[in-house]
């Protein structure tokens, strides 16, 4: 059969479906450069208007994560990954790898550095002195079968199809399209080898989906995607109207991530995480008491054993900002909203994310709300610290961040978990 | 105001009007290189789902007319032009012109290259010995003032915006859009510099608009278009289920045409040129007895004054085919039915045409049908001739043709003008 990409780009125009071969096609000559990217922006944007079946989503989720090199954990076991569509405050990885290591559950987390407001994993784990996130496929395995836990930067050779894709997206205002984020996201699951896969799909002002029907339909898609092709997947939706900690920005971060993993922190991600981890477990058929795990020590344990193989040093992990100024509270009340796209942005600003892809971040600045959401407060005391490196960015931090929080006569009370969406319950 | 490419494109996609500043910015960014191909096509298909208001059409075609040179006839007073769609066996300009110019009217006519199964008046044009249609604009405009008539291959430097943006859409399935259509083809005829242009829009199989619905469409959008740059614009619908003229192929085309122009030839031809030619005069407010200029052959006096100025010679203009053959009809009855898009593709196969832009064409080759549709014809007379220079491309031929022509008990009865949209009607 001979192929045409304008024929492939005017049926999808019209409202038909691809076949898979015609898929294949099209993603393989765009990585090897046959397809130009002005032939993709055009099937994208037919694709923002017609929508792709659930078999055509398939198609295009393994043609991509076939385009590249694929990690394949068969020899290990069932390895177990995670992934969060990107938020403010959320360091669940962190305490999620450790409690499900510890009730014997394997797993090998790829994550990616941070853009725009929402924060990466990779660039929170590099505040530790020494860790390193840059791990061969010989370390990865090696750690996954003798830890029981990995957690990596991705390699440059996964899913150059999504790379190329995505980039082409961003400048095209094609990016809001359900098949094309579930493709992105799946492709890349995929390509990274576990067989299980919980992702934690934010909703709310500080996530890429504003809307609670989006995210379950996005949560949907990728739940099915994952059934097609062979994967366990679980979706659990989470608020991110709010930041999911009491700490925003790297370094600080981490060491929230500590305090939950010692029993402490912040609720949310505290719950969040037992969440995660529990749905986790749960599609390798595994259950323990993962809030004791928090509450004795050793999850703690087992990351600062993560650290310490990997390379870094949590203890001496500190926060060595050179500015810090305190938000006191303007009346006495509840702590009742934290506006997250407002936050990330100031956290950003003051230099702890990149607007632009390939930024260096500083690890010292942030936030650090003293109270969680819902706390009391009284007028006076102190709601939070802002830690900057830059005088200028301290004064506009300062100056924003009373915009971006309210203490009311009401506690914040939506949910942190709004819905999970289980293949099994499809099935 | 800072204009942003992908927030254009936003806008667009999300069914919001373009301001004539972001139309302006994206034409002039494209013309420069400053806005790649990609950003256009995703824009162009966004442009196919949520269509461009009047005013967003008449910006864009504005800014294309103005992205090169534009001829400025205001001092030869009124000069008219006219325009085809395309289509098959359409002679109508080589009659059209010298019938205007006789009355007193004035034209310019830019013409094109055919490509696909239409041909081109410059490729028509060019079959005859000398004719030379580069003419320098000062040529252009000492024969239309001395002599009433001057035609021209399009100037390089006329619309760079369409020949990127037309390029474009045909290798990202953006063509079928009415108001991308209407700004390609008025952008021309602005920067063509007549006051006064006639649109020729043909319907049917052989058309690139199927359906009167659409052709009526299209039409309206381009006579609401000159109407609001200050042009005065008519729109004739014609058939083109069926070829034109009995003559298909550049060298039997022309021949059709003298044909016509002594008064003698195919009806339709003649019919449709008396109407787009009454319909120009109408436009400079001029009325004359058009079909007598044809009996009484002063329009082909003043076609070949024209051939001769631009240096052709009438006289030697021959069909110089290796190979003829003829087709018998296979019974008696009525010629009732002629596929304009299987004989425009025949004939283009059979080296008239063009597959491909500047490819060579062949002015010899092409078919000659002895009897107009409608006609009666006996079983075993001959019903048309191929003129071929290739044997294999004559078998080819042949085995097409039988399958492009009917025979039957009812004569082909459609209209050759079926609607006429003017200007002042809308008004």
């Amino acid at each position: 059969m001979f192929l045409n990409t304008v024929e492939i780009i005017t049926k999808k125009r019209d409202g038909y479906s691809l076949s898979k071969e015609e898929i294949e096609f099209l993603i393989q000559g765009y990585v090897k450069g046959e397809i130009p990217d002005y032939q993709m922006a055009a099937w994208a944007m037919a694709v923002f208007f017609q929508g792709l079946t659930p078999a055509e989503t398939a198609a295009l989720t393994l043609s991509m994560a076939n385009s590249g090199e694929r990690l394949d954990f068969n020899s290990l076991g069932f390895v177990l990954d995670k992934h969060s569509t990107g938020g403010v405050g959320d360091t669940t990885t962190l305490i999620v790898l450790p409690l499900v290591a510890l009730a014997g559950g394997k797993i090998a987390k790829l994550s990616g550095r941070g853009l725009g407001h929402t924060g990466g994993t990779v660039d929170k784990l590099e505040a530790i002195p020494g860790f390193k996130t840059e791990l061969t496929e010989e370390e990865i395995f090696w750690q996954v079968e003798n830890l029981g836990l990995a957690i990596a930067g991705q390699t440059k050779n996964l899913v150059p199809a999504d790379k190329l894709l995505y980039a082409l997206r961003d400048v095209t205002a094609t990016v809001d399209s359900l098949p094309l984020i579930a493709a992105s996201i799946m492709s890349k699951k995929i390509a990274g080898g576990a067989q299980g896969i919980v992702l934690d799909v934010k909703v709310g002002r500080g996530a890429f989906m504003k809307d609670l029907e989006s995210a379950q339909k996005l949560a949907e898609l990728m739940v099915d995607l994952g059934r097609q092709v062979g994967l366990k997947v679980t979706a659990v939706i989470s608020d991110m109207e709010v930041p999911l900690s009491r700490a925003q920005g790297n370094s600080l971060e981490v060491l929230e991530a500590v305090n939950v993993l010692q029993g402490k922190g912040s609720r949310r991600l505290r719950e969040l995480s037992l969440v995660l981890a529990g749905e986790m477990l749960a599609l390798d058929n595994k259950k323990a008491h993962l809030a004791n795990s928090l509450d004795n020590g050793l999850a703690y344990e087992m990351f600062d054993k993560l650290v310490t193989i990997q390379g870094g040093n949590l203890q001496k992990l500190k926060v060595k900002a050179l500015y810090k100024k305190q938000l006191l509270a303007e009346k006495s009340g509840y702590f009742s909203v934290a506006d997250a796209l407002k936050i990330g942005e100031i956290v950003r600003d003051l230099g702890a994310g990149r607007k632009v892809k390939g930024a260096k971040v500083d690890p010292d600045v942030g936030i650090y709300f003293t109270r969680d959401l819902g706390d009391r407060i009284n007028q006076g005391e102190v709601l939070a610290t802002i830690y900057a490196n830059n005088e200028a960015a301290l004064v506009e931090a300062m100056a924003k961040l009373g915009g971006a929080v309210k203490i009311g006569p009401v506690p914040y009370n939506r949910p942190v978990v709004l819905d999970i969406i289980r293949s099994g319950a499809k099935l």
